[in-house]
């Protein structure tokens, strides 16, 4: 299957142009974005938290403190809603109400499940060092028993998966397209830099 | 009153060293920030989306279709979680464990108010013009009585607001110093490209 299935709540419905559920794509979006922003509700109240995550196969991969409220909202089996963005580019049109933003948007509904397997945490754990610096995981001092308790790691199945996805230039009303005003794009790119050493 | 006052929800508990407060502080994230993560819940399930947003004051922005899906269930009465982060770099330690990133991250809880207003509406869209490109707002064609009914703008009001922020190297164990393992940072910076002119 090269596509996410589409159900009620994934379905793009406005834009439904810019809608994308190929699953190359979105796992490349997953991929190449450092953060995500994980949402659930507890009592009617939404929470709502951004963190940053990674990816193996069709699992989605987050950590952080075994007493962080939002993950416990999610393993005592809240719904999570996860949120995965990259802004690509300022879209200028001739017309005010014809601008817009360039953009990857993955939107994931799931349910958390605690990675309570010491191999699947360790494996996990190595995998979010190797995406951020290749090579890593072999270099730092791995993680003692009282760390690992520490830690929880989280994994969502993607499953219920869709992408929004805009590119290209403005798209103005065929009678703004002699008006003297400038059109354009302005890309937006993250950018890593050097790193700046402590020791070495 | 230059701090947000804290409540319950808003009063960072853990890593409560990296919170913060001031007022002058947070509005600069909100204003260098392009995007938000608005997040409901509707039926006990969450609703999560991104979009771009700006500031006047105490005043948060979003605008869409009138036709969007969460912010009718945030006119209807849905609370909304709001995050806005900026990721400014991977903080690489001596150990696995202290690894971490640096950022600055705003949470705000707020009922929305649709701008009905039509003079606070046509003010904001200018804002948000203002924002993405200073002098736009007199350049580009003024939205006209349908396109400005097909947009709502949704106001938030800043109050219930926190920040947490991570800043410098990276912090390990002192038995860990004399490791044979590099550290630094890696910032991480969101950069505007030239833009790309289509006609001018």
């Amino acid at each position: 299957m090269s596509e996410y299935s589409q159900t009620e709540r994934t379905r793009v419905r406005r834009g439904s142009k810019r809608a994308n559920y190929d699953k190359e794509t979105i796992n490349a979006i997953l991929d190449e974005a450092m953060i995500c922003h994980v949402s659930t509700q507890l009592g009617g109240q939404p929470l709502l938290q951004p963190t940053i995550h990674w990816r193996d196969g069709d699992q989605l991969y987050v950590h952080g403190s075994s007493k962080n409220g939002l993950f416990r909202a999610l393993l005592e089996g809240s719904e999570a809603c996860i949120a995965v963005t990259l802004l690509d580019g300022i879209v200028f049109a001739r017309s005010a109400f014809h601008h817009s933003v360039n953009y990857r948007s993955v939107v994931i509904y799931s349910q958390a499940r605690l990675v309570d397997d010491a191999d699947e945490k360790s494996r996990a754990l190595d995998q979010l060092m190797e995406k951020f610096h290749k090579g890593r995981s072999d270099e730092a001092r791995r993680a003692n028993e009282t760390e690992m308790k520490a830690t929880s790691v989280i994994a969502f199945t993607l499953s219920e998966v869709s992408a929004k996805i805009r590119t290209g230039g403005p798209v103005d009303d065929p009678e703004d397209m002699d008006l003297p005003v400038w059109a354009g794009v302005q890309p937006i790119s993250t950018v890593l830099g050097e790193i700046e050493y402590e020791n070495r």
